[in-house]
Formats: C-alpha cells, structure tokens, sequence
C-alpha cells in the first residue's frame, strides 16, 4: 500500500470550502463544474476559500459528470494459502475481460484490510479519472461501500450487504443453497451422519452457507449434534477439524465443508489414515478450486462469468442513470452449483 | 478483448504526417509538444496535414516526456486449466503491491494472442497516460517486443528474448538450472532411469527446461534414451505420457516434468496404478502451483517477488533514464529454488 493520500478526517471537504466562503455547496460544485454558471467574485471568493481550506477536489467526482474515463478500479486480492484466493483471482479474470468488451479497463489495487482499502480509493478518486469500484468480499460492519456512498462513487459489490440495509447494486452467489444441494446430494447417495466444518460464528458468508447444511438435515431429521466444527480457514485447521470427527465415537461418514481449503484439510486427513476419499468418508468443498478437481473432490462453484456479467450491467446501469445516482440499484442472487467428484 | 484501435499497418504514422507536410519528424513532434518553438505557419501546415492523413498521436508517447501517469500496463492472462497461470496471477499479485509501494499502479489487458495484445497496446497508448508496459511468456518470433520497441513505449519483460539479440529490459528464471537441481537430486535419492516429460520442441522456455535434465543425466553418464517425451500442456497428455514411460519394460523410477500441469497428470497415473509418489515413483513438476503443495508433490518455484521486484527496478531505470530512452537496458537471470516434498 502507498502512504499517500490522508486519511478521511483530515481532509478538507466540498462543505468546508462552502462555510467558508459562505456558499451553498452546489454554489462551489458549480465552480468547479459549470464556472459559466456562477458570477465572477463569487468564482473569486470560492477559489480563495479552496486555497486557504486545501481543498483537492476529486478529479473523478468532478469529470465523472462530463465524460466517461473507462476505467474501473478493481482490488487484486492477496494470496494466501493459494487456494481460496483462486475464485477471487477468477472472478478478477472474468471481469477484466468482460470489461473489455464493453470498452472498459480495470485498474488494480491491493489492501490488507478495510482502512487500507478505504485509503486506496481515496487516492485513486484524486490521482485517476475513475467511473466506478468493483468491491468483493463484503462482510459484516463494512466501512468500504458506506465510504463510497457518502463520497458519491459508483460502485457494486461481489457479495450481498450483511447485517445492513443498503440500497446499492451487488450480485452475491446464494451460498446456502449451495451448501443445500451438496448435503441433499450425500443424503441421496445414503448418507445420515452428515458433519459440517464451518467458520467462527459472525462472518456473513459462512453463517450463511452452514444455514444451508442445517435445513437439509432439518427436512430429513437427521440428528446433527456434534457434528460440528468452527475454525479459522486453512488447510491445517481443516484437518485437525476432519481428525476430531472421524476420532469421535459416532464419526460422520460425510463432511461438507464451507470452503476448499478446509475441505482439503479433510481430504488430507481422511488419506493419511490409509481411507478414500468418497468411498470411506464423503468430503465436499465450496469454491471449485483448481486443486479440487486435479483431486477429484467434489465442490461448490460459483459462476464467476455470470457475477462479472450482471456486476457490470449494474455498473453501466448506474452510469448511465440520472446524474444524481439515482436509477434503482439492482440487487442479484445467482445459484451455484454443485460439481460432483470422486470424493462423494 | 475490445475490438477498437486499428491495426498498424492501417494507421498513419508521424512520418506520414511529416511527409504530407514537407517538414521533419522532429518538427512534427515539435508542433505536438513544443509548438512554442514552430513558427505558426509551420504549426498550421503540421495541423492540416495531422486532419488530412487522420493521424492520432499517441497520447503517451507525448506526456511521458513531461510527466508521469503512474499507470503501468499489464496483462491477466486467461486462466487454461487453473493449474500454469498460477504463477502468472502470482506474478501479478507480486507486481501490483511492489509497484504500489513505489506509487505506481497496475491496468490490466486481456488477449489471446500476440495480434490482440499489440492491438491492445495500441488502443492503450491512445486512451490512458502509460508509463510502460509489463510483458510476461516471452516467446520465439515474439511480434510484442519489437512493436513496444519501434513505437517508443518502454517496457520490461519477465521472460528473456528467445532466438533473437534485444536490447531491452528483461528479468528471467534460469529455467535450465531448475531443473538440473532437480535431476540432480533424484541422482542423489539413488535414481538412474530419470525421465523428463516437456513441451515438443522448438519452445524457448521449454527446451531451456529439457537440456538441465540433459545435462545433468550426462555428467553422470546416465542413460536417457526413450526416457523423454514431447507433449502439450494438460493434465490429460501428462497423465498418458506418464502412462506410456511406465509401461515401457525399462520403466523410470523418477519422472521430471517442465510443468506442474505435466507432472500432476504423471501424479495421477502413479496413484491410479496403486502406486505412491515419491515411494514407487519419484515425480518433480515445475512452478510449485498450490495444487502441488496440497498433494505434497516436489516442484521447482520461481521467485515471482524477486521477478516483480527486479522488473519494476528496471523500469524505473528506464524511466528515469535518458529522454531517447538511452539507458542501458538491463538484464537478470534468478535462479529458482527445488521444494522437495513426498513425491521425491
């Protein structure tokens, strides 16, 4: 991350020009966009209160009105065990060239967490002419699409609002259903001890798939009591979750798992203990990661061409509204599907 | 990839506008970025004939003298199987969070062949400020390099000119050394029958690969012959040359492959078989993709952080350089490192 760029508080607004010049804020939007608009000493008057404040309007803000940049600013997330990050490496793919050929390019940035991400936006609304942010990964308490709702950027979200009301266009993949049809699948093929290994409670996403595991379980009445497991996501994690299944007295003979890191966690444990995957112990990941199918386990895809489709119809729909923003924000739920292996 | 942005060939260049003028080159170029230095009348001669033949200026051919845009141009290479691009999206991943600690930012191009991605650099040039251009997968009769070259842009690749003498910037991976460390280790686990699966020849990187496995068979006057074959890259030819080496009545004890591709698809027949990596059959696959570190199979790495690095040192140099683009260009060969995990 680049240290350029201050941070929100510090930095003088479009209001903290307006006061002190004693002007309406649309008095100073007008200077700066249709200075034909606005009488000279007001013009003068509004310049100055711009230099005594330091005022750096937002390029981006400011041309977004006029003319289209074609540039949409994308996060490229970071590898961390190579496994999960892959559906977000994907969906980066889908969406640079789905971009293209509707004449747009994508602009890359990285953060480590919310505030650096909140920072970058910051400095690539004031150093680059940008149409609009593509968010993924939205989670509970996220500051990043409030930001860019009080800033005025265009902006959609890979990933549905959790916990709040939000009014902006996402696209979001309906997880729980996913992970419905994975655990209906093991009950088709005879399954009755069906476990889940899951994240720690809070997070969005993972509540939101292991509500798909208990519904199954909860039409067929199959008694899920200690079957299971809330860690951290890594390959490490998953195996020792799989080991304390398998150990307990009435083991699971199926374990659906919230992604494919733990899944491949399980998958390890279950063939370190000289058993087969899918013949002995049914294992399911979510996320159809590379290493899924060279293993042939079986898991969860997301449809990553169709969300970096529908992210941009949202984007162009917005950018083609009304110029306050607002054309109704669209909200899309699309269905994964279950690819089924050797594993289940 | 967007079809805008006219070929070459069709496009009319800054000669044609100085012929159809009377005047030089230099004067052209003045009249674009100098016009203070020409004569008014000149200006207006240079202006009527940029009209009449259509031409298009480079945007940033012409503002990279006077300043920096901070935008450096790289492609996302399309995702084949999940399994090669891994260390292409790492290099990515590597060149996005370095250039961001030195105040640059990554737009990323889609292609599919050298003819997109030159018509790409065009269209790039004439919409968006560049700084300069990262090229990855270097090839024999690579049309990219000498495009990037004639048109000015400057440009760093990570791959090194194959069959041809090129001045400009590269950082590579000493591909032959990898694969000779390789070799050299089955030699020392007590392997004699070392066989190498690689790409049919007439690769630069491929056939780079194949002669450290040569050379390091010949040192120790090992014998090598029908213990090689020439496939492309998949899972599904890396498995059936897998095949075809173990059912040969002098069968290998160990397979090197050129790619991580080749080598998972070794790795499953091995373990179709009933046999075990590393035990029965030694296999050593080339990128260390995740896939391979989940499986526990040994791969030579490229060290994707020092890639990114080093190209953004030249590019740098480069940019900082001469305006004539006269600093000398550089080049650099890392050396990758062997994981040694159970499948060796």
């Amino acid at each position: 991350m680049s240290g350029r760029g201050g941070g929100e508080a510090a930095r003088p607004s479009l209001e903290t020009v307006a006061e002190r010049a004693g002007v309406s804020r649309q008095t100073v939007s007008n200077v700066l966009n249709s200075p034909q608009l606005v009488r000279p000493e007001t013009i003068a008057r509004v310049r100055a209160a711009i230099e005594e404040t330091g005022y750096r309007p937002h390029r981006a803000a400011r041309t977004l009105r006029t003319r289209r940049s074609h540039l949409i600013a994308a996060r490229m997330h970071a590898p961390v065990d190579g496994i999960n990050g892959a559906v977000l490496d994907s969906f980066l793919h889908a969406l640079t060239s789905r971009a293209e050929q509707r004449d747009y390019r994508v602009l890359l940035y990285t953060a480590e967490d919310d505030a650096q991400e909140i920072a970058a936006y910051d400095e690539l609304l004031s150093d680059f002419d940008l149409d609009a942010f593509v968010l993924a990964n939205t989670h509970r308490n996220d500051a990043r699409t409030t930001w860019l709702a009080e800033h005025g950027a265009p902006f959609v979200t890979f990933g549905r609002p959790w916990g709040v009301e939000a009014s902006h266009g996402w696209v979001d993949v309906d997880g729980a259903a996913g992970v419905y049809d994975a655990t209906r699948h093991l009950i088709r093929r005879g399954h009755r001890r069906i476990a889940f290994v899951g994240w720690p409670e809070g997070s969005g996403v993972g509540d939101d798939r292991r509500s798909g595991w208990r519904s199954a379980c909860a039409e067929e009445n199959l008694d899920v009591s200690g079957l299971t497991r809330s860690v951290e996501d890594s390959l490490a994690t998953g195996r020792a979750a799989g080991a304390e299944l398998l150990n307990a007295s009435c083991a699971p003979t199926a374990i659906v798992c919230v992604s494919d890191s733990l899944a491949l966690g399980v998958w390890t444990e279950i063939t370190a203990r000289g058993l087969t995957p899918g013949a002995d112990v049914a294992v399911i990941g979510f996320d159809d990661t590379p290493t899924a199918a060279v293993i042939g386990m079986s898991s969860v895809a997301q449809p990553v061409g169709d969300i970096a489709e529908a992210s941009l119809d949202l984007l162009t729909q917005a950018l083609d509204g009304a110029p306050g923003g607002s054309a109704a924000a669209k909200q899309l739920l699309l269905p994964p599907s279950l690819v089924v292996r050797a594993s289940s």
